[in-house]
């Protein structure tokens, strides 16, 4: 029978769900304790007021299609940021700024069939709306650093750029968009070899030679910074120089700079993205698990000028980074499987109420079987015990599924709270 | 500018959105207490696989189109049961059963457009897979009326019927489907004189007639069963009272006999149906909260047969119906917004970092403004107080939004863990 799922979907089950849900949950309550709400954007858009929201880049993206039963071209976003932009320009634009606002929930995208990538992407977010400068920037950093640190992950790097720093490089070059892509690549990918080949067809000075070929190397700590003013010298990268500067001189009172690295040589994030731009990264897993930075001209797009950072997580990412951290901290076993072997349900029920009352999580075995085969299902099942209730009896039989460890205990004993397992 | 949403779905904006949210948490910590654990299903299904899992009334529903990067067609689920059928069926059907799972998502269904009826939907719910019998049908009301407990409602009904009864009744009579689907309507709708002139151009006996006009009154508690084995006397209507009975029976165990209803005129549900089927509701809210009921042969249609039972919130009807109970119960206003005049911001981001690890939750109000200014934006986005921050002062001055009134602290005293709000 077939029943495969299209191409770049997943289902999560138990183990992995349990994992995503204390990672939704956990952010969450980080987002809550820095004074973010929640918004929860519509599934579906109409596509010509959200492509106001999205550059070249998303649009390519999005999944779209005739809605039946209007005849109108609807699309389900490829990116919440444009929604919540949408929102804060449309519905809270009478609210007092800045809107401090937080999402969760699921995005599509077509991407490269032949990588494999996912299509369904779990994002969780944060939209810092109504601010400029500096210390908006930095709180995003120092929010990202804080989410990394409450879900266990250890050793993290976030890598900080300015999409003005290269622009300001390569808009003074006399290249057309061909030209200019492939050298942006080879400069992201840091490959000085590939950039030094690219470089030798170009009509290019050697001064202009020279700062392209710096910027692979314009990576690392609060140095780079000073490396950098030496050999870029156009104003708009000397001006998102200064910028960097006064973040990371506020990320330095945050006392999270060891986490911080400057890559001037990259200029990843979306088209709406503009001036700050940063992606997290967890040590041994390739791929970035957070993304953001700032978008001033977004919800203008919808009628409503006002300058705007933020960041995502990618929730996959971020938990197959971490999945043997999460091994412990998203435990989602059940506690108790009770068992009774009488007619009477009566007092199992009763039970089961008292257990769940005092915060345990019980099932019934309701199934008609032996103690035996209801203690494999317990164990192969990630039930911690088994109870077993004999009837007319007043003491019960607590096992283990671990290792099969017998207790005896009395109803009266759970009963006056002196239960603890 | 236009930027309308399409028809039927919505966007959450933070009061609604936090409302949301403390449902969806609640009823997971409810279903988890009960040893039920969590599956996120694909966002998107080849329509030819989902289909398998939907019958005429939800295939009509669905959301299709193209997927341009594979050509085939896929399908937004307009329900997450089959889903999870699918999935104990196919990536689960090694484990050992039964299955209580458990999930929270939205879904798509196109409706009448008339009615002004929501399309995206957002459901709560869980599905105990493996367990036929009353036991586990029983399980499910159970739950159902703890969960409406746990976030608040009060005056509420489960009301409990049975396809099979209305189907032994309808299946004996020598009508065509649209004959049959009309008396179906008056029915449900108790239009007793609107039966009778339907009944009337019918060919059926007195007895017939009779059976039918007795249907809409058998609505109401325990006695109903009685007065329906007295005027119903086909074999699958007496084996449905029967399986109802054995409910009834088990429920009264659990002691929430009061929360039931029998309506055994109602055949609602959707076509997966096969025995208990289950309405929740509360007082003073026409549409129903929850839903739910068994379904034993929607597994088999994904090559693994197993009975099954379950039942789903829909949690936009329950924030609409407990709307004034959430104010409360899911406030969602920030504790404190900082205020610093000064320069120096490190004293407000380290007494910002200090209180949020005591659990509150704290913005700085990084904007360039007076401190009345800043109480004023603090007042109207729901912040309870204000902490102003004089710079190289010891002592901070406290302002209760609510009603102005100031009180004098220390960041000694914060340091300490003394301060209470």
């Amino acid at each position: 029978m077939e029943t495969r799922l299209p191409t770049g979907v997943k289902d999560f089950l138990p183990v992995k769900a349990a994992k995503l849900d204390y990672l939704q949950n956990t952010l969450r309550s980080i987002y809550h304790s820095w004074g973010f709400r929640p918004v929860a954007p519509a599934i579906l858009e109409d596509l010509s007021v959200l492509e106001l929201g999205l550059g070249t880049d998303l649009r390519e993206k999005t999944f779209r299609f005739d809605d039946r039963q209007t005849g109108r071209l609807v699309a389900f976003p490829p990116d919440i940021t444009p929604q919540v932009a949408r929102i804060a320009a449309t519905r809270m634009r009478d609210m007092p700024l800045p809107f401090r606002l937080c999402y969760n929930g699921r995005v599509l995208r077509h991407t490269e069939q032949q990588l494999g990538k996912d299509r369904q992407i779990y994002q969780s977010g944060v939209e810092l709306i109504g601010l400029s400068g500096p210390e908006a920037d930095a709180e995003m950093i120092a929010m990202a650093v804080m989410c990394l640190q409450a879900v266990g992950a250890s050793g993290f790097t976030i890598d900080i750029g300015q999409v003005e720093f290269l622009r300001g490089v390569l808009d003074d070059l006399p290249l057309d968009a061909a030209q200019s892509r492939d050298v942006r690549t080879a400069i992201a990918a840091k490959d000085i070899s590939g950039l030094q080949q690219k470089l030798k067809g170009l009509p290019l000075t050697d001064r202009q030679r020279d700062e392209l070929l710096a910027l692979p190397r314009l990576y690392g700590g609060h140095e780079t910074l000073d490396q950098a003013r030496q050999v870029i010298t156009n104003p708009a990268s000397q001006k998102a120089l200064d910028n960097l500067e006064r973040i990371l001189k506020v990320l330095t009172v945050y006392g999270i700079e060891e986490h911080i690295t400057l890559d001037l040589g990259e200029m990843r994030g979306f088209d709406y993205h503009s001036g700050l731009i940063f992606q997290g990264f967890l040590s041994g897993f390739g791929q970035a698990v957070c993304a953001g930075g700032r978008y001033d001209g977004l919800t203008e797009r919808y009628g409503f000028a006002a300058p705007a950072t933020g960041f995502a997580f990618n929730l996959y990412n971020l938990l197959f980074a971490l999945d043997r951290v999460l091994d412990e901290r998203a435990e989602e076993g059940t506690d108790i499987l009770l068992f009774s072997s009488g007619q009477d349900k009566a007092p199992a029920q009763h039970l089961a109420a008292v257990l769940r009352s005092q915060g345990y999580s019980v099932a019934r075995d309701i199934i008609e079987r032996d103690q035996a085969a209801s203690l494999d299902y317990a164990r192969r099942m990630h039930y911690r015990y088994l109870l077993v209730i004999e009837p007319a009896e007043e003491e019960m039989i607590l096992i283990r599924t671990a290792d099969g460890e017998n207790t005896c205990v009395t109803s009266a004993a759970i009963g006056s709270g002196q239960f603890r397992i």
